[in-house]
């Protein structure tokens, strides 16, 4: 990614702006941590990050080792228009995470589940990069709804094949699983779907829908 | 529970079952422990555990706090048909997880992001008692891989309306997540799927599926 004639700095400079970021993006979340206050937690110029990682997007990329970064990658699935595009966004998921070691989702997952502040750090990274760009590029009504409907069958995904490695899903191969969870995808980002009805309660409005059996 | 004249045991004994189980479960997977073994481990007689908690898997629910148990929970589900089995599915889940403090799912999805024998120890229960039980009550070609990819929708709208909370899925009401959710579940149990084309490798088979970007 060098991009000048600029002297690159020792090799502890790019770790210690890694180590800066991650901390910054765990404390302020994704939208609150800035190039400017990583740059200052790691004692180096705001110019020598931008240099080295481009922008925030790819700084958080790079130091939570997403080995891609949406605004590459959405516009490219999009390129084909809406129809497939279930199927293209699948298959790239697959192809990121069907991989001996885990996959970058699984790590994401692993650590957003286990703490309140890494959860809200993935949030603010999928609300703004992913669901975002795809919303806006699909132009279709509840397109954020669609969006994170897509997300959801996507983490599900995640968490059946490669944590918890449910059979046959775990083993099944990519051309299966396309059969199967593509018109899944498909029909959240471009189906005919229902809207909320008017004046619906939400699930934050104080009714208890929650139901407990009783313990021995 | 008690169904007998027999003498309770003191109050510690309850939770001395509960903590070798939870141990038991950890060590030696859902399918490994055995109540004789968690019994011997809680310094009682076997025949108290089965007092106390009746099967296994109602052991597990107790220890684990999942509040209900599929032998229960799944019979009533399917009470109904096919018909509809998707949506009353979905509204068991959503009612069971709608309430201000974190759901049962949510926990279980925490614990077994975290760590692998977390993970096993859900696997095993899930594959035994909910994927099991389902399968062979929909008596469908491919019924494991169908439970399978109904878990997989659920586990992921609990990661991205419970875990994650993404909007506006976090807050739609459950009506509204029912109009969108709903068919997919119901076509993932009773939709005409494709079979796995014939030979097909999976992707444990040794094909390298991943793709990494070069990183800065």
């Amino acid at each position: 990614m060098a991009r000048s004639g600029r002297r690159p700095g020792p090799s502890g400079t790019r770790e210690a702006i890694l180590r800066a970021a991650r901390r910054a993006f765990h404390v302020h979340g994704y939208d609150g941590a800035t190039i400017r206050g990583i740059a200052a937690a790691a004692g180096v110029d705001p110019a020598l990050v931008h240099h080295f990682y481009g922008s925030k997007e790819q700084l958080f990329a790079a130091a939570m080792e997403v080995p891609f970064t949406p605004s590459e990658v959405i516009p490219a699935l999009l390129e084909g228009g809406a129809a497939g595009l279930g199927e293209r966004i699948l298959r790239f998921f697959l192809a990121a995470n069907d991989r001996p070691e885990a996959g970058p989702f699984v790590a994401l997952i692993r650590s957003a589940s286990s703490n309140e502040r890494a959860a809200a750090m993935l949030r603010g990274f999928i609300v703004r990069e992913v669901i975002g760009r795809l919303a806006g590029a699909l132009g279709l009504p509840h397109a954020e709804l669609r969006a994170s409907l897509v997300g959801s069958q996507l983490a599900g995904l995640a968490m059946a094949r490669y944590v918890l490695r449910v059979e046959p899903l775990a083993s099944a191969d990519p051309d299966t699983v396309v059969a199967w969870v593509a018109p899944t995808l498909q029909r959240y980002l471009t189906g005919e779907l229902p809207r909320p009805a008017p004046g619906a309660r939400t699930r934050r409005s104080g009714r208890t829908t929650g139901r407990r059996a009783s313990r021995p």
